[in-house]
């Protein structure tokens, strides 16, 4: 499949069969890619990085209990032997839906099928203070941030003679008590509890503090108040400091400015409080709903647009059953991927779209802590040990390729024999913080 | 042990023992602290990276066999429980041994004993242009550069449609052929002849070229000639280009400039062609040798100090047989750590030195491409499949930490029965290169 040049100005194999071009790797786009394979289409995938990422695991990874390679999957890796598809790494710039055409940091590319894929990215509602002295925690690199910056902070706190210096050092602030929230609180408060006075002799345990902030009444807001309560429990007992409905006004790289009016003095704040679209450029407002998500027809069809597409997080299907769109999870965008798929060959064969969407919602769950969850599969619902083996178990299986598979199953055992995290490393250099220098590395 | 504030600038336990100091975790600094474990003494290590690395891995992490993971080991989890050891990450600015001081980015430590063990970095001998353009293979993080790297190149060649830019892309260029330039351009060969077509459908196989360019007239000159012929006929076999007898004298970033007068249009050029001690400052010039290495006399100590000594590759043990010092290996390094620790204890109790250092060669080896290596023990001497596998078990056994010896077996075992490498992932945000861009990250 050598390239013949110049087809577009991003270099193309030549073909006859349609064009679908696909932005963004993520659960969605990797899914519907899938579908497509040997289908008489040209599957053009676009992605900045060359990886897919498995976003469920990237707090473990944070918290320094695996090995950022194993949660991640090259997309040459996962796509050999597809021929149907190219992949260029790219930057979507903008998108001109008049001509048909992408533009990316590499040169343009035509389509005759967009599907816009691009996920959400971390909302902080308009809190630029918080943005520009905290992180998220959405991708790789985030994690890899987080990793580096506890650490530093906890060196740092090792050699700081003050104790008003050393407290801000060793207290860390997490807003958010989504799932993404709840699990590194609870792999916080492990580390804490079993690794730090093994690693940090200068720094006596209850020292640390771990502060679990959240606007409304309850955490895990997504699953029954049963869940809500065992999380709550379960994380007290881990000595994490739950403050339930507090909003975080202000973040200045040390002081966490509460609503309430109190503060907490932090060198550390991660932010999983909120997510947003990240739509690229170039779809007109009139597409786009609240939460920069673009309103899509039962068929995912972007509003206005025959030819354009819109799956996963990116996408709010507006509906009388769901009047802001699905929620943002991976099962919703693994299922719009697979049906838009099915949809996409039914129509180049065709010309019509046959089945609209409706959501299978396959549960929820979330790890509190080392050997405990809550999972709630339909009417289902456990909570314990049990919770945290189903969860082990389905996110083990849902990890792409055998190796990563291992790879994280094993350092699980490891873990759970014998409380042995992966390894501690600052391989970033990490300058003050602010979400400009995370984007340079 | 909480510390004590202030006991010196740089925060430490209060003690009556004497201080003996180490500058770097490499293979002599972790192997005199392991020996000094429980003795009467404080050791105090200063290292700026917070783990030890592996070096011999490095180049698998390069080509993306092994994660980076595997082959480091966090300072405090090999040190947990030594009661006597504190770590501080710090960088070392200069050493006032008039007044028995180290200062660093975090303030000043004194010491009564101190230990170079601040090992070597990549030697251009002057070549700034050279050194500007290129990355060495010294540290983990060249390794992410170099992996990131590559695989950048392919990217952007798989786009190129010009035939001169695409060749300059896909053209590799590695300088020196010791152990590390060998085993570099033998598993960039290999991900040439196994994945190079799975993985970029776009480039065609023959169009990868793997130079290695090295001055003198064979290959592993340290080693037997029999191995130089091995290594050159399996390299050669493997398609490498290998040019013996030439100079590199300069490189641009695309075109590299050799001796004969010739030129080779390449994006990436990797040095391993030299290295030279890495000393701190503030040591006198006439502690030096040529290489920037400290002069040491027998018991390790550098010429004309009672308590500063130096060990591995930053020290040059000058004598009749070694006129240059001993070879910068590994080996030469644990051994010196080991007896430096024998000696202070003994020193410490009565006040003398006793035993001198002679080294004993425990032979050495190189692998080339995949299940073929040279190795000399004494007399001994194999190549191909057996030494190989001498060489898997010498390494593997001796990667620091169960974890890692069980990562590195598995991801070997994985390659062995199937070509599948680790990850060939993009995590680096690669810059056009330099090797002030590289120090940023």
């Amino acid at each position: 499949m050598l390239n013949q040049c110049p087809h577009s100005t991003v270099c193309l194999p030549a073909t006859e069969l349609p064009r679908v071009v696909v932005i963004g790797a993520g659960f969605a786009g990797i899914h519907f890619i899938k579908k497509l394979r040997g289908q008489p289409v040209q599957v053009v995938l676009l992605d900045k990085n060359n990886f897919h990422q498995f976003q469920p695991l990237l707090y473990q990874v944070a918290i320094a209990g695996l090995e950022p390679d194993s949660i991640v999957s090259p997309i040459r890796k996962l796509f050999q032997d597809y021929e149907n598809l190219v992949y260029r790494m790219a930057e979507v710039e903008r998108i001109e839906p008049e001509t048909h055409r992408i533009f990316t940091n590499i040169g343009w590319v035509s389509y005759d099928y967009l599907v816009i894929a691009t996920g959400s990215t971390t909302n902080f509602y308009g809190l630029h203070q918080v943005e520009e002295n905290s992180a998220g925690l959405k991708d790789i690199r985030d994690a890899l941030d987080i990793r580096s910056w506890v650490l530093q902070n906890l060196e740092a706190a090792a050699i700081t003679c003050d104790q008003q210096g050393k407290d801000a050092l060793t207290n860390f602030v997490i807003v958010g008590g989504g799932p993404a929230g709840v699990e590194l609180a609870g792999a916080l408060a492990e580390f804490k509890r079993y690794l730090l006075h093994k690693d940090y002799p200068e720094i006596a345990t209850d020292w640390m503090k771990i502060y679990l902030v959240e606007a409304v009444d309850r955490l895990l807001p997504m699953m029954s108040s049963g869940a809500s309560a065992h999380a709550l429990k379960v994380l007290k007992k881990l000595s994490v400091e739950v403050q339930l409905n507090t909003a975080v006004k202000g973040y200045d790289g040390t002081t966490v400015t509460l609503g309430n009016g109190e503060d907490i003095q932090a060198k550390m704040l991660v932010w999983t409080a909120g997510v947003k679209g990240d739509a690229p450029k170039g779809m007109p407002e009139g597409a786009f709903v609240k939460g920069n998500r673009l309103k899509v027809d039962n068929y995912n069809r972007v509003v206005g647009y025959a030819n354009i597409f819109a799956i996963g997080d990116v996408a709010a299907m507006v509906s009388e059953e769901t009047p802001k769109g699905h929620p943002m999870l991976a099962q919703v965008a693994i299922q719009q991927g697979n049906l838009l798929a099915e949809n996409l060959q039914q129509h180049v064969r065709t010309g019509v779209f046959e089945k609209t969407f409706s959501y299978r919602d396959k549960g929820s769950m979330a790890t509190i802590g080392k050997r405990n969850a809550v999972a709630e599969i339909g009417k289902s619902r456990w909570k314990g040990w049990f919770a945290w083996l189903l969860w082990s178990t389905v996110h083990l299986f849902s990890i792409a390729g055998f190796r990563n598979k291992l790879m994280v199953g094993i350092n699980w055992m490891l873990r759970y024999l014998k409380y042995e995290k992966a390894n501690r490393l600052i391989i970033r250099k990490f300058k003050p913080i602010s979400n400009k220098s995370f984007q340079s590395f």
